[in-house]
Order: C-alpha cells, then sequence, then structure tokens
C-alpha cells in the first residue's frame, strides 16, 4: 500500500488555508489525516475536503501531534508563536509566512529551483514571496545558459495578494463607482479600483519597500546567487488575482533569445506563451486558477545587448502560495511535483 | 490691446479635441475666433466656449482660411488628409497624431524641454505621445545633472488612453462582472476590467509594440540626446485616467538622490511628491484633471549604482495630449505656458 500522511493546514480558513485545501485534493496528495487549524473564531465550522466533513479545531500548544506536516496559511506571528512546537512534534513545518525566510538554517524553496534545498531543513522550510516565486520560476532558465547578474522587475500585484479581504474591496469600490457611493478603503491604503498603488509592504531606509527586496533577497536565496542585483518597484493593481511582472534578465554572457524561448518551453512549471501576432502574451485572466507562470514578450533588451527583456504571470494564490507548499511537501515525499 | 488669435481644432469632438477646449478656456488663451472642425457626422452639433455657442463645421479643404493656429486631435489618416491644406492656409498645424512625429521637418515638441524647437517649425509641429511626454518631464531635470544614456520604463496606462470609448468599455465590463453580465471587448484586445493587457499598437519586427518604440525614438528627438538607449514595455490598466511609468535612468555619471529631488523640485511642469513616510506618492486617483507630472518613490537603483528608479504620473489627456499642444501656441505667442 502506498505511503499516506498527517497533513495539518495552520490558518485553514484564510485565502491561501482555503487554497491549500483545493490544491491538495487536485493533486491527490496522499492524505492519511487532515487537521485544519485556525484560530477560536474559526473553531467548530466545518469544511468538506472530497467526501468527508472536516471541522476546524484550535490552533494551540500541542495540536499538532501526530502529523507529518503542518503547512502554514497564518501571519508571521502566528508562525513564530507556533514554530517550536511544530517542530518538537516532529512535523516538518512548510510556512507561507515571511518569518523565517531569510534564516540561514531554514531553506527558502521553489521546488522547480532548488528542490534539493528542502531535503536540508531543521524542521521548518519557507515558501517564498509570491512576486519572487513567480518572477523567478520565469527567468530561471535563463540562469542555465548564463549566469543572471541582475534584474529589473515592474509588478503588477493583484489585490488578492492582501488577503481574501483584497477583491472583497475592489468589488466594493467598483460599485460605489458605478453606482455611486462613497469609498472607504481598509485594506488598501487608498482607492485600488480604477487606480494603481506603488506601495506594497512598507518602507525601508533605502526607500524600498519589504516587498520591493524580497525580489532580490530571497532571489539571491533561492537561486544561489549571492551577488544578484535586483531593482524592483512593486505596484497593486485593479485585479482580482494574478501577478504579473514586467522583467528586463541582465545577464553574465549574451543570450540568444531563440535559446531563451526553448529553455522556457521546456523548464518545469512555465508556459511559454509568446506569440505577439495572434495576441498571445499572459495576462491575469489567462493565468489564474492553475499552477503555471506563463512568460512571454521575449525580447532583446534595447539598454543592454546582452540582455532580455519578458513579461510573465502566474496565480499568486496558487503557485505564488498554495501549490508551492504543497510543490514543497510532494518532492519531500519523493512524489512528482 | 493684447494681440488675439484665430484657433482652430481639427477633430474637435473626440476626447482630446474636448479636452483642448476646456483648456484653452482654463487657461485663457487669448482667442478671436475658435472654429472647431469635424467630420460630416458632428456637423451642425453645438458646443459652448466660455460664454459663446460653437457650431461644429464640416472639416474640408480650404476650411482652414483665416487661422493662425490648428489643433490637430484627430487620426493620422486625418492629419495627412488636411495638413498641406493647413500650411497652405498660412496657419501652424499642431498635430497630436503620431503622422509627422519622426519627419525630420517637424519639430516634436514638450515645451518644458524643447521649446526652442518650436519656433524652427516649417508650418507643422507635432504633440508627442501621451507616456512619452509624461515620463520625459518627469525625467528630464536630470538630464541636466548628468547626461541621460538610457531608461527602463514599465507603464501603467490608463483606458482613456484608447480614446473616450476606452472608459465606457472599462466601465460596461466592471457592471458586467458585478452584474452577472457577459464581457464583449471592442476598444481593447481583451477584456481590461480586473485585467492587464501587455500590448498597445503593433508589434514591430523586434517584438516591441510601436507605443513602445515611441519612448526611445520620440524621446531622442525631443531631449536631442540621438544615442539615447529605452527598454519599455507598455501595458494598459483597469484605469480611467492618467498614466503612471515605473522608471529607471542610467545617466552617464553617478547623481545624487538630493540632488535629484531639488532639481525635479525646481523644473517647470513637475510636482516632487515623494514622502513615503506620509504615503505620499504618485497615482491616478491624484494626478488626473490637472497639468503636472507628479515624481516620487525616487531611489537609489540597485543594480547600476549611478542611477537613480523613480514613479511618475500624469494625466495623458491634458499632459500628454491636449494641454502639451495649447502650451505649444503658448510658447510660440510669448506666453507664459
Amino acid at each position: 500500500m502506498a505511503k499516506t500522511y498527517n497533513v495539518g493546514i495552520l490558518g485553514a480558513t484564510g485565502a491561501v488555508g482555503m487554497e491549500m485545501l483545493k490544491v491538495l485534493g487536485e493533486r491527490n496528495f496522499p492524505v492519511n489525516e487532515l487537521r485544519l487549524l485556525a484560530s477560536s473564531r474559526s473553531v467548530g465550522k466545518k469544511v468538506n475536503f472530497k467526501d468527508k466533513e472536516i471541522t476546524i479545531q484550535l490552533a494551540e500548544k500541542g495540536a499538532f501531534k501526530g502529523l507529518d506536516f503542518v503547512l502554514g496559511a497564518a501571519s508571521n506571528a502566528v508562525a513564530k508563536e507556533f514554530k517550536d512546537d511544530i517542530v518538537a512534534s516532529g512535523a516538518v513545518f512548510i510556512d507561507n509566512s515571511s518569518a523565517f525566510r531569510m534564516d540561514e538554517n531554514v531553506p527558502l524553496v521553489v521546488p522547480e529551483i532548488n528542490a534539493s534545498d528542502a531535503f536540508k531543513n531543521k524542521g521548518v522550510i519557507s515558501n517564498p514571496n509570491c512576486s519572487t516565486i513567480i518572477t523567478l520560476v520565469a527567468v530561471n532558465a535563463i540562469n542555465k545558459l548564463s549566469k543572471i547578474e541582475g534584474m529589473y522587475a515592474s509588478t503588477y500585484q493583484a489585490t488578492s495578494g492582501a488577503g481574501a479581504q483584497g477583491p472583497v474591496e475592489l468589488r466594493d469600490e467598483e460599485a460605489a463607482i458605478l453606482n455611486g457611493g462613497t469609498i472607504n478603503p481598509s485594506v488598501f491604503q487608498y482607492q485600488i479600483a480604477e487606480n494603481v498603488i506603488p506601495h506594497i509592504g512598507s518602507f525601508n531606509d533605502n526607500l524600498y519597500t519589504t516587498e520591493e527586496m524580497k525580489m532580490q533577497n530571497e532571489g539571491r536565496k533561492i537561486m544561489h546567487l549571492p551577488d544578484l542585483k535586483v531593482t524592483c518597484t512593486c505596484v497593486r493593481v485593479p485585479v482580482v488575482r494574478s501577478h504579473s511582472i514586467s522583467v528586463t534578465v541582465l545577464t553574465e554572457n549574451k543570450v540568444e533569445l531563440e535559446d531563451v524561448k526553448k529553455v522556457i518551453s521546456e523548464a518545469k512549471g512555465t508556459v511559454l506563451y509568446d506569440v505577439p501576432a495572434e495576441k498571445k502574451y499572459p495576462m491575469p485572466i489567462v493565468t489564474s486558477d492553475q499552477d503555471l507562470v506563463y512568460v512571454g514578450r521575449i525580447r532583446r533588451d534595447l539598454v543592454n545587448d546582452k540582455a532580455v527583456t519578458l513579461w510573465c504571470a502566474g496565480d499568486q494564490v496558487r503557485k505564488g502560495a498554495a501549490t508551492n507548499a504543497i510543490q514543497i511537501m510532494q518532492a519531500l515525499c519523493g512524489l512528482d511535483f
């Protein structure tokens, strides 16, 4: 009989937690027990998984006993609160928060890029930032043609990146615009409907946001490129789901466009979607509710003749969060991801 | 008595034509006769200008006699059809189409940057592309600190850049999403509500769009920088009005951030709007329905230590089109613009 696993989801009722449940089912991960853990607010609620009804239990010390994996879909604070107990209980904690990503004892993993790092875990593995995952999956194959030295990235990030209330606020504001109501932003800094906001995360001393610095800092760790330089501008746009990114990839040696297209088309996790004449290029309406990163608009960079410029998009709730965590678990179990 | 001028607007009933009428009034341009010209479809319609009612006349050969200026707010085809007749009638044709922009006999003018070029006209002056105007006004002051050698630009372009029907289609689609209707794009290639589309203009052989190449080609001519290299990605976003642009400016020598902020705050046409801690950065909801280009998020580029990265936004129907044309006319008349 095939091996099965006891899996917990910490923060099961949030946007990422619910998506993890969905992806677990879709991928037929061999679950024995599925334990859904959340704050007291959600305890007792019932959730369907395949043909079973599962009752949400309280996330508390001792709640992780007997689990093989805990998928973290909660805040940094909650992740920090329960980490030691999860590890002590013998489970591997695959955490989607940013709490442990830059900890040198914690592997930061995108399975298509550095699955082998996951096996070096000491009980905790971090899931990277959503825009970072999508961008790196798109460009990773280029690194095999020539070392990536730098990137310019401008993001077009969906409202669901801010959690389940993001799209609710967007739709409420759209209705207010159409019907003459008032707009009172609470999830975002300003009105997001019919607007764009160049502010995600908080501002560092270097005037980049925490979100913008993740592309460089997490990128270095995931791709094993300690000198990678990334200038990133993160922008929230009035989209429900899927982040898009305009990227220039600066390589050590000149890469040929045909080679770039070939390796992207062959790489795990990417779809080469690049037929401009047929209006085929990645867009949120194409890339939502699935797990692959679409790459298109591949062309010679005009500033630096060695470099390439491209456009990618992917579902950040799935590949940028829930799916990536489950792929890490699949990789650790020796399963195809 | 102060001099007054006879002004025609060719394509008076379109989005840019109507905005020209508004800006002419706001700026109190010394108009003697205002002649509004359009296709037969609009002939006979009446439009208010200040305390007068003006009847739309047919745009046809001979219709430009006696005018000092003709502001072109029509298509390339219409601009080409009437250019010779306008020039022969003795008027200066300030044209917003792209028909003559790269003609070496036609100045391409952003008054804050190269007003003096306007005086070298042989009857025709071109108004540049909207994203190009907004980006160049934002970065021009940096060129005085150190020669600009290159730029990376990713745009977030409003639906009104596609004409008056652009925002109508956006709002129709928003209503269809909220109320469960169907979406049938006709202005844009795909659904624009809750989506972003990396395709404006048509694709060149080099896989950049015509819109993307304008930033480099028009930028070279306007800034007198024949070797300027620009990699641009143009993206339509679900915004009604104001284009935003994420820009990295590559300079010959290192520029200091404080100097960049100082020259931008002092430059004509720009507003330094850059207090991240107070959530002050340019956004469409801040920059619409006015004539200045807002510049913020100014920071050291992380890929190239000599360069700066910034974010700018401006109303592309006004400064990116109507206002720029009227400022050219003001400059030619020796008036403050």
